[in-house]
């Protein structure tokens, strides 16, 4: 097989079902290659403006709109619209972050939070840009925690009107995408009272802006320069008792009804919260998948430039190649690695989720919704630390060079250091993860917080989870997947897959039984519910890490099952092997402490992997040729020709 | 003690013997604040305007100037020129590595590589900013391997003068600061070239601007946006035969005769390649000083945001700190306590730089001047990596509010990503370390470079190093230290410093010991000395990493023996012990693989880790006041009022 067919056939297994759709926004970006370079020199009104226009003509193509149902221009493919946007990652990202917000966000919300009178009045609108809007959910006083939002939305019976008000000073809305210029409309999530009585959060449509100034009542400044994403207009809003009709309310899933009573198909006001906030996954699925893309480009660069970098010489006269160092190996193939892994989950994610989405809601069972909340929130997680790790670790790699904004990582890192929290801060995003799994995602517990799950595992929950995950059990369902009996794991080949799959499952029901004893420890110990998570906190997140994980290897490991015979295959198994050696490695000492480990096996799996990235040096560019990312878009001409 | 006097006693330790020239040079930051809001608004050129003029401003106090001689308007104080610079890493950072650039890299060149001749004639120019100036060493090829530059510098005996040559597409040097915009005068370094005779890399006086215009013969280009350090006017010199007089040879160690003949005092050109080099080793520490400023500086927003700020419920109805979360104790204190490690590191640098640079030259050991060039380049790759670390950190510990340029994070990630590549690429200079190491700073050797070093370290030295580290040798110098005797790795208190150092005292030996011994069994088995290297270049690095890594502890521990008993030293212990046991819990894998942990002593560890954050935590705000960093050059007044 030649290697051009070796990248082709990698490239299939990246860009999966909807490979026919990534082609085309790649072609897309090309032609408008040029905005990268505008981006390091335009001033930032002038940047804003830019990135507006192209992204309204990139609308053009329908490419942007394709999970809109086709009534309203879009195609009604929630798959392909998430791999457009993962593709659109690999150019200017405040394209990307803009088409989220109008799209993903803005539009998202419209479409799953209202009802057909929202869809009918707006989404045509939204899909062809016509309507450029906000999603105005986070507040300057609570990102994480949106159930406390200070906003407020109060019934008027008399006149049939909302009233949205911004009650204290930290109530405000701050970061909010399209609000410092473009936005005409706003999704406003707001504390909904009728007739005196409190209802959480809801969201409203809102008009913020009138022949480009802002509308009466609502107040608007500019967040100003930021770290990235400059062609991203973000703002603040304020609402000084501002008057909606009562139909702006989203009301999907609760409604004011004529006689001006509150009604909704979910009584507990949390679960309706969170039910509500379940429908806007996509936006966690979207940017795991754009972190993917920006750390392909990171990677390619590195990667291309090490192949012919040549610095210090090999006694024989010519300098070596940066690439046939073994820490350099050490430094770029482990990531490349990773990012194969997180593609593979991610794509297993987008499935889920367009099957979910796809289905008539009442098909869909909660405990299926939970499943693929969680898995969004973990993979999104993983995705972006592990896009933030990779470009860093790429621009140290290409030195000096690395430095300058022609050579791209200026804006990879700028634009992408967000990722890690904002559509949730990871830590937090981990922590729901966690929640999941205590509580088998108990649809009647999902709306408690942390403090609140405290108390839930250490009741009935906790002997399942303790008893799920009792040690000797754990074995013994290793033990039937492996040769070697109870000696499995000195055993097992180290290039096995079920070994690797074994090993990342024991840590993580391990860890998840080790936080159900230590919380039940500490509330029978008469502990505060606060001061016992507070305690218990690093073992809960790094709990859900080694489910992520495992979901990961999974998804990998699957993937590499299902490709015909052949050097692909072969290719991608050594990579898997890569991957999964390189995190057992990196916690060995996880591994080594709960006696899954010998230390010469331990010393054995840091020597496989140096082993695999030797192996795999030869494939190192084609590895990332396969990522697909257009020459146009890399710039970095100095470092790659 | 109050908590102000406690501030102050942590203060004190910090600043060390320089405290009034720190306190001076944030004084004088302090009315300049507005630079770091111009830096975010500014167009490249005026920001850069700015900040030279500042830069010229500022060099009237004397303070950017305190290393030179007094005759030339300096105070002849290396170690308060040092001091000073750290300090002026509190600020606007283009204002540091501008200031660092004309008085560290331009200034010190002439200073050390030049003789009276040059220092009369241009010395005190560049202390008062009339003369800007540029270090122009790094070529578009070669970063690393400045041996191997292509610029020429060949003696044309007809006319007396000396001919400065771009020899290819590759030799033009690139990344000067003061280069695109400012500089006058360039210290060029090149390959000498005598009578057709090569001597190696030599540094010669090239005026490259004259009355703001590319003097004849040279070009210059600008390099562009970059990732951060806006201010400073990086560009790329071409010289096109530029003939210069041969007096403008810095001639310190080697000269061209009247008699157009070259000699030089030392002998080997590899060595005197590196003696001109070591010279300029103040750029290294200051580098690591500054990249300690900038942590310093996200530490304080991080945590005095984390003290204040509420997010999710504790069941009472009050939201909880964020630093009340066990997940952030674990997120900041280590971060800070290993701030207050490097600081102590630096300032045993720092004074080890003073002592050789302050004694007559001849006076100096060269071994003495090698472990200081060791130290230097060790401490400035921890510093600079820990800096990158810390601030990635704090910006996600502040979630999307660090993402706003007005709250400090953009500019200090973006400012201070280059450190850990320039003034040496980390990875190169630990593997310096690692061969000072191997070869006991045996001066024969300096020259070597790594494949020399293979060779070396596989005939006589090997016998040395594997001697020295010998495993049982090894544990009876512990075991004569602390209590417990043979099994004083589990009997010693976990608290201990006297345990901490000796753990990371056998892991610097032992590791060590196995780099020589791959070394000589790779080389025994007939391997080539460059896949040698290759193979085992990680355990090189890592090794060096150790090495260092020790000196930290080191520095740290003495600080606290000396200070007086009292409730300062108490709590600068706690924190010596938090990096120590942070540390040993980071590698802890290594020490299980090594027999210096039991699993249960590696478990009790990490809850040592965890415990002394929660006991540190009503400190925390404590130590970060005592960073010192002005509230004025923090901004970030919606995070920390």
């Amino acid at each position: 097989m030649s290697t051009d067919d070796l990248t082709q056939g990698l490239a299939a297994a990246l860009d999966g079902r909807d490979a026919d759709v990534r082609r085309q926004v790649r072609d897309q970006l090309i032609p408008h290659a040029g905005l990268l370079h505008e981006a390091d020199e335009l001033p930032r009104d002038a940047y804003r403006e830019r990135v507006r226009d192209l992204l309204l003509e990139m609308t053009k193509s329908g490419l942007t709109g394709l999970g809109f149902p086709k009534e309203y221009g879009g195609a009604g493919d929630v798959g392909a619209s998430i791999a457009a946007f993962e593709t659109l990652a690999l150019g200017d990202l405040s394209i990307l972050v803009k088409s989220g917000v109008q799209f993903g966000l803005f539009g998202g919300a419209i479409l799953h939070l209202g009802t057909e009178r929202h869809h009918e009045a707006y989404l045509s609108d939204v899909v062809s840009g016509r309507l450029l809007g906000c999603f105005a959910m986070t507040e300057h006083g609570h990102g994480s925690n949106v159930a406390e939002l200070g906003t407020t939305l109060t019934y008027d019976p008399d006149t049939d009107e909302l009233i949205v008000t911004t009650t204290d000073a930290n109530a405000y809305k701050d970061y909010i995408g399209n609000a410092a210029k473009d936005g005409e409309l706003a999704v406003v999530f707001a504390n909904l009272v009728v007739a005196g009585e409190k209802h959480g959060v809801h969201a409203v449509l809102v008009p913020i802006r009138v022949d480009g100034r802002p509308a009466p009542g609502v107040r608007i400044e500019d967040d100003g320069p930021k770290m990235g994403l400059n062609g991203v207009d973000n703002g603040r809003l304020w609402f000084d008792d501002v008057r909606v009709p009562r139909a702006n309310l989203l009301n999907r899933f609760a409604d004011i009804t004529d006689d001006g009573r509150y009604e909704s198909s979910i009584e507990n006001p949390n679960r309706r919260f969170f039910t509500m906030l379940g429908t806007l996954v996509q936006g966690r699925v979207s940017v795991g998948g754009a972190a993917l893309g920006a750390a392909r480009s990171a990677l390619t660069i590195a990667t291309l430039y090490a192949d012919r970098r040549r610095q210090f010489g090999s006694g024989d006269g010519q300098e070596m190649l940066l690439l046939d160092y073994g820490q350099h190996q050490r430094r770029l193939l482990p990531l490349i690695a990773r990012t194969y892994a997180l593609t593979f989950a991610q794509e297993v994610l987008r499935e889920q989720l367009h099957e979910v989405f796809s289905a008539p809601p009442e098909t869909v069972e909660t405990q299926t919704r939970r499943e693929l909340e969680s898995r969004a929130a973990g993979t999104k997680a993983l995705a972006t630390w592990h896009a933030t790790r990779a470009i860093q670790e790429c621009r140290e790699a290409c030195g000096g060079a690395g430095y300058l904004a022609a050579n791209r990582f200026a804006a990879l890192k700028a634009d992408t250091d967000v990722f890690t929290t904002f559509e949730g801060d990871n830590t937090v995003l981990l922590q729901l993860v966690a929640k999941g799994l205590l509580t088998d995602y108990a649809s009647d517990f999902e709306d408690l917080d942390q403090f609140g799950m405290v108390r839930f595992v250490t009741g009935v929950a906790v002997e399942t989870v303790l008893e799920r995950t009792a040690a000797h059990k754990l074995l013994e369902r290793v033990r039937d997947l492996l040769p070697g009996g109870d000696s499995w794991d000195q055993e097992a080949e180290l290039r096995d897959p079920e070994y690797h799959l074994a090993m990342l499952r024991f840590r993580e029901e391990h860890m998840l039984g080790g936080v159900a004893r230590r919380l039940k420890r500490g509330v029978d110990a008469g502990g505060d519910p606060a001061a016992v998570f507070s305690g218990v906190q690093d073992h809960v997140i790094a709990s859900a890490h080694a489910h992520v994980e495992r979901l990961v290897l999974e998804a990998f490991t699957a993937k590499v099952d299902k490709l015909p015979d052949g050097p692909t295959k072969d290719l991608l198994a050594r990579v898997c092997s890569l991957h999964a050696l390189g995190e057992i490695e990196r916690d060995r000492a996880w591994f080594l402490e709960h006696g899954r480990l010998s230390v010469a096996r331990s010393k054995a799996i840091s020597r496989e992997v140096g082993a695999l990235c030797r192996e795999l040096r030869p494939s190192a560019s084609t590895l990332v040729e396969a990522f697909s990312v257009p020459r146009e878009l890399l710039r970095a001409e100095d470092l790659i020709g």
